[in-house]
Order: C-alpha cells, then structure tokens, then sequence
C-alpha cells in the first residue's frame, strides 16, 4: 500500500491571506523543498534537520525569488500521513501560492487528489476509516454540535464501539467456522447460550446506534423547518425576528459569513434551515399554483412545519390549513399564533386552549413586539431528542454508517431467529461473517477501492 | 514603543480549508496558548521549548475539546514581530477557528487591528516602513510584474536606495547646520562645490525614481483599456477572443479565480483591465445618452483606447470618430481594423496606409477567426515602457512614497537654485532638511501616528 508519490497542495482556505500553507507529503518531501529552499543561515540542509522543526529562508525557482518562507519539518511515521511531510508558510497571495506549487509539480511532486493527505494517513495506520471521515466532518462542522460529534468520531469515540463489538464477535465466528470444519461429526465448539447472549448485547448497542442517526443526521444537516400560513400573517416577520437575535449572537466572532440561500439560525448549537413560503390555498391561476406547487414540496421536506395563523381567522379556517398542510407522521406541526399584542387576552388562550385538543403544539406570540418569541424557540429545541449528548457519545451521523449499521442489525436478527429456531450452523456462520463485514466496513478493516475512493473524493483537496 | 500587549487573529484567508492558522504575537502569546494546550506527551511545557519547534496536542477550554492542533513556538526577538509569536495550526473550519479566537482572547489576547503584525515588526527594527508597505502589496500581487516589484521592495532594494541618499546627505546637512551656528562669522563648512554635484546626483536618482512610478502604478493597478467603436464592429467578440487565450492560460494552475467586474487578462505579467463600452454616436434619447455619458467617462478614465472599426466606414467616418474621442496627450488610442476576412488583401491595406499618417497604431484583425490578434497583443504591450525590469530594479508603486519623492525633489531642485543663485545659507538648510524629511517618510525614519495609522489600516486583519 506503500506510496512512491510525492504529493503537494494548497492547506489552507483558497483565496488571500496573510499567510498560507503549501503541504507536501511523500518521500521526496524534504528534498524536493530542499531544491527550491535557501535558508538564512548558510549551508543549513533541510534532510539534516530535527523532526518538527520549523527554518526560516527563500523560496528560488531558476534564480527567481519567490517568496520569503516557513518550512517546518515533519519526518515520518511521526506526522499526520505517516510520511516525511513538509508545510511551507508563505505569503498567502494567490500568485506566491500558485508559483510555489508550480515550483514543487515542475521538481516532480503531484497535485494531491481531494482528500489524499488523509487516505494516506489511513493506509499508513494513523486512524481508521471512521476517523478519516470525521475529519471531513470536523471542518465542515458550523455549529457547537457538529463539531462535538465529529471530534468525538475523529478522537476514535465511534470506532471504539465498533471494534469491541466486532472483537468479541470474532472469537465466536472462529469457534463457529471450526464447527463447519467438523460438520460431519456434529460437534458444538460455541457455547449457544453464550452466543444468543452475544448476539443480543450486540444487536442491543447496534440499535441504539442507528437510533442515534436521526439525532446525528439533524445535528449535521440541520433541521429544515418550513414557515406556512396566509399573506400578511406575519410570516417574514418572524423569519426577521428569528434571525436578528441569532445574527446577535453570531456577529460577536469575527468573520462569521452567512447563508443566503436559507435563512440558518443556530439555536444552542443546532441549526434550524428556515424556508419562508409563499401562502397555502387552493387557485386556478396557473403561475400562483406553480408557487403552491413549491409550498407543498417544501413543507414534504420539512421536519417542523411553522403555521401561522392569527386572530382574524376562524377555529375551522385553521383547521382546514391543517388538512391542507396534512403532515406526515415523522413531521412536527407547530400552531404559532401571531400578533396576540392586538386581541385580548381572554380570546387567545380560548383560541389556544381549543387548539391544544387537536394535538399540535401551540404558542401565542407577536413576532412585532418580540413578545413570547423565546417560547417558540424552546417548542422548536423540544422536537430533538436527546440533543444534550456528552463530548463521549457516540452518535452516528454518516450515512454510510447508518447503513453498514442497518445491514449488521439485519444480520444479527437472523442470527438471533436462527439461535432461537435451531437452524443449521452454516447459516448461522453466514450471518454473523455478515455482521462482521458491515462493522468492518465503518472502521475501513473491510473496504474497497470503490469505497474508499468514494469517500475520499468528498474531502477538500489539501485534506 | 515596546507593546504590553498579546494580540491574536486567524491568520490564513478566511473560510473553509484543510487547515488554517491562529496567530498570537506578546509577550503572553507562549503563556496564553499553554493554558489551552495539552501536549501529548506528558507534562510538556510550552513555555520549555526551544524557539522554531513544533507540538502536536489538544486545545481545550473548560473541559472541552476544541481541537487536535499544531503549536509553533517562535521567540523574539527572532520572529516576525520581533515578539514571542505563537502559531496555531488547527482544523480549518470557521467553527474551530472562531472557538479558538475566542477562547484566546477569553484569557486576555486582544485581537488584532488590520496589520498590526506588521506594525509590531516595525516598530521593533525587524524591517522599515516601506518594507513593511511591501508586505501587503505582495499579499495583493496578483501578477508576475507585481509580486516582482514588491518582493524587491520587501527585500529592502528601495530602502537602501533612500538610505544611501538620505546618508551622503546628512553628513553635508550636520556641516550646513554648523555653518548656521557660526553665522555670525560667515564659514563655510561644507564645499559647495561638492554639495551642488551631491544635489544633482540625488536630484537625478528622484527624478528616475519619479518617472518610476508610471511603471510601477501600471503593475500594481493594471492599464485600463476602453474598446469603443460602432455597434456590431465585433468589440464583444475581440474581448471574448482574448480573454479566452488568457483563460486558457490561466486555467493551468489550479484555484484561480477571476475578476468578474471587469475583464481582466494578464499579459507577459502585466493587468490590463478591459472595458467594454457603449457605442459612441450623437443622440437626443436621453437614456441613450447616459450610456453614452458613461463610455466618456470610460474613456477618460483608460490609458489605451482600443478603437474598432470595419471597411463599412468610410475614413472620413473614423476620422470623426477619433475627433469625438479626442484622446487625452497621455492616452494611446489603437485603431483596431477588424473583419479582415470580409475584405480583399488591396482595399484593407489601403487603409491602412491611409490611417497610419494619422500617427495612431493600426492593426489588421479578424476576431471571429483569430486572425493576427496577437499583433494586437504586442501592439498593447509596447505601450508600456521599461516592461522589462528587474528583480533588483527599484520601481516605485507606492502613491506615498511617490508623493514624498516628488516633494524632496522640488525641494532638491530649489537647493540646486539656491546653490547657483548664492541664495543665504539658511534657505539652504531648510531644504536640505526637507529633503531628508522627505526621504525619512518613506522608510519611517520620520513617522506619526497618523501616517502610521493610515498605513496599517489598509492591511488584513492577521497581517
């Protein structure tokens, strides 16, 4: 698996900078930098120098100084690929970064693929596959749960469970594959109420992992909340309102750049994507019906639908928007009802107290004054279970996971039915190698060009 | 001048990447840092280690895992700053990065003004002000002549030619300012002799300085084009043609992005900002006529004119339209004679000929079939005197510098006068030291605040 190449790329964020970093990993590292590199200090040799050490001197492609630079020193096994790799700090100009790379390709180093820094580090045994990916994951984290998520992957949290599970399940399969050996003596080598108890502890955690999904999916993607109701209820107004008092807390770091294309805002670590729509009713005009048409596409990808209502509509007006809206099962329907500032109270909290009868939470606000607008958000923190995860739960929050973790589940129901309906031993061999695969397939001891390149082709290059 | 401060900033371009770096500069930057480092190796002090050495560990603030980090340990005063600078190498997303930056200046790093890096190296001798100057136009170079230019001004290649002046100046000046305290006794101290040849030699390395500036201002800002002509005389497609052929070297290295406000295209490492224009002709329709307002505006606002025109018009027609362009005596108007295809050989260089007395270049193209647009690429190029400098040539682009350059000169030129004229010592003395004054601006050997300030601020943040 070893790699003869010498890879190089651009590390930090494209664009300028007060500086940037320029990675090269491989074995030609240190002397294909050494080429190019004329230290300060006279004679000085960059393969003569220390592990994790840093010189200052010029960058010089055919007598052409390029720039002034930083090179530290990491010789391996003991850096992030397990490879002699070298991070060049120079001005961050694009044209430095360019020339400087041009440079390192023109003495033989090759552009790094996305991701390739961190396959490497694979291959080499620096962490497992889940690790790998949670480092995607890390830098593409944008809120306080994301990123405890993907550290806790990334520091091996996840691929622990994984392993202990696969561990003491191995034991079990090799003693079960001896059985197949001797099929025709009929011997028992596994002890079968050991096992069914194995397999029960095992199919126990691995469950509870793939429940973990809908928190991990949420926490990584964000949660898409649709905003309904009819023109003029107050619906962009809310929106504002929402995002003022995130924008408050965000505009305190610097540097924070929003999403456009959705309204975002990050409640104690979650983001809520927001989708204003236009209004829901029933019309012959064809273009209105296209934007409806969109509505109803939005609300479908929701998992919290916001209706707004107020005051001027009837009991039977909203519950007609209700049917009209129809949500699904998985969905949490929210009554917000706006500008409670212009009725009085004794009508809202009949209105409120009716409402509640029909299931859906309600909450009376007004989205002008800022009245209750916290009382919403706390509806909205309510709808995600067990969010309040420590830095050392695992929760899964990858796909592939999810369904490596599905197909294992599978596999160890029917090892359990079959335990349970004495059926014949290879069967059972079959079904618990299964287990074995698709846990080895989250932590990388199974895998395939195919997926690693998958993976891998996801990262950003210079990762 | 010696800051009691620790200043921190995300150093790298701002956004997503691999990685990026936090950068801390104070006497507290070790200090603050080891509160939240924890190396891997037991016990390992931050504030123990030898300068330019690098520390893998954790960032962690009450309790919580920020990050898995690179720490680099610099001491002053051999850093940047000429301060203890620490950097910080983490996970590049902007999440990671703000909880850093805000966990640093949580134990009392402030963060950092717009280059106040730079500032510090300043005002601790790590390098002058023009220097210093350099360094943020090399952060912006975005073309070979530029990031030449600015590397040469960073390595102090102007620094010393304003230093040499300034010196062989002063030591006169000391004997001029003598002869002022024995007034009374009317010595003469200082050979006017040798004074006069000292002035004009100073005088004639300004001038050369001065002139410098039309080349310099060029590489750094870019040569604004306008093309004009008629309607459908092809000025989208020329533009489109060239810009393909930069594009298409362009395209080669990897992250480069470009300029979508104006049509940039970088040739042989010169900027020449293309703007296409409305068509120029005499209108009573008032909106027309803003447009047209606005392609003068361009116009006047180029250094080359790129005047399209087509063997439809006749030449009295391009006369005229070269009267309503009336090019300004420091502007060059290029008469493009485009659709060459369409016309024979005899008739095209008829007018060509014809043209040519007008003592406006001329070229012949087809830019629909590519034919000769080169010609026209060497004929833009040729506008540009002493292109070729180099690495060690002193070009000024600073419009400071170029501002206190043609100060000093004025007031050289009146020692020069004064000399010839027998004007009273005194006089003399007072220009001289306006001269050194002058000089002194440039370098920062004469500096306020407020110049200080109106420096730094236009730099990055991180800087």
């Amino acid at each position: 698996m070893k790699n003869d190449s010498t890879i190089c790329a651009i590390a930090t964020s494209p664009g300028n900078g007060a500086i940037a970093v320029i990675r090269l990993s491989g074995p030609e590292a240190i002397s294909i930098t050494e080429t190019l590199f004329k230290s300060i200090i006279k004679g000085k040799k960059l393969h003569l120098q220390k592990a994790n050490t840093i010189h200052f001197g010029s960058m010089i492609l055919n007598e052409t100084l390029i720039d002034e630079v930083l090179v530290a020193v990491f010789l391996g096994p003991h850096s992030y690929t397990g490879e002699d790799v070298v991070e060049i700090s120079c001005h961050g100009s694009k044209y430095i970064q360019q020339q400087i790379l041009f440079a390192l390709t023109f003495l033989g180093a090759k552009m790094a693929e996305p991701g390739e820094y961190t396959m490497r580090a694979f291959m080499n045994g620096k962490m497992d596959l889940s690790q790998a990916e949670a480092v995607a994951d890390l830098i593409s984290s944008e809120s306080a749960a994301a990123h405890k998520m993907a550290i806790n992957q990334m520091r091996g949290g996840f691929s622990k469970e994984i392993s202990i599970l696969r561990e003491q399940l191995v034991s079990f399969s090799s003693l079960i594959e001896l059985e197949l050996d001797f099929s025709e003596e009929d011997v028992e080598f596994a002890n079968r109420d050991a096992l069914k108890q194995l397999i029960s502890h095992i199919k126990d955690i691995i469950e509870k992992l793939v429940k973990s999904f809908a928190l991990g999916n949420v926490i990584k993607n964000g949660v898409p909340v649709a905003i309904v109701g009819r023109p003029n209820v107050g619906k962009s107004t809310l929106l504002n309102i929402l995002l003022k008092e995130d924008k408050a807390i965000v505009s305190e770091i610097a540097g924070t750049t929003r999403d456009t294309i959705e309204d975002v805002i990050t409640i104690e670590g979650i983001q809520f994507r927001f989708t204003d729509t236009a209004g829901i009713r029933k019309t012959t005009d064809t273009i209105e019906s296209l934007g409806i048409d969109r509505t109803f596409a939005k609300i479908t990808q929701s998992r919290i639908i916001l209706l707004l209502v107020d005051a001027t509509q009837t009991e039977s007006d909203i519950e007609k928007q209700i049917e009209e809206i129809n949500p699904a099962i998985d969905q949490e329907l929210i009554i917000v009802y706006n500008k409670i500032d212009l009725y009085d109270k004794q009508s809202a909290s009949n209105i409120t107290s009716t409402l509640f009868s029909q299931s859906h939470p309600v909450v009376n606000l007004s989205a002008k004054l800022q009245l209750h607008t916290d009382k919403l958000i706390s509806l909205l923190l309510n709808t995600i279970e067990n969010k309040d995860f420590s830095q050392t739960d695992v929760v899964v929050s990858n796909a592939r996971h999810y369904e490596a973790l599905n197909k294992a589940l599978e596999a160890s129901v029917r090892v359990s039915d079959g335990l349970s309906s004495s059926l014949t031993t290879d069967f059972i061999a079959m079904d618990i190698r299964a287990i074995l695969h698709f846990l080895g397939e989250i932590t990388g001891e199974i895998s395939t060009d195919e997926i690693l390149g998958s993976i891998f082709s996801k990262f950003c290059i210079g990762k």
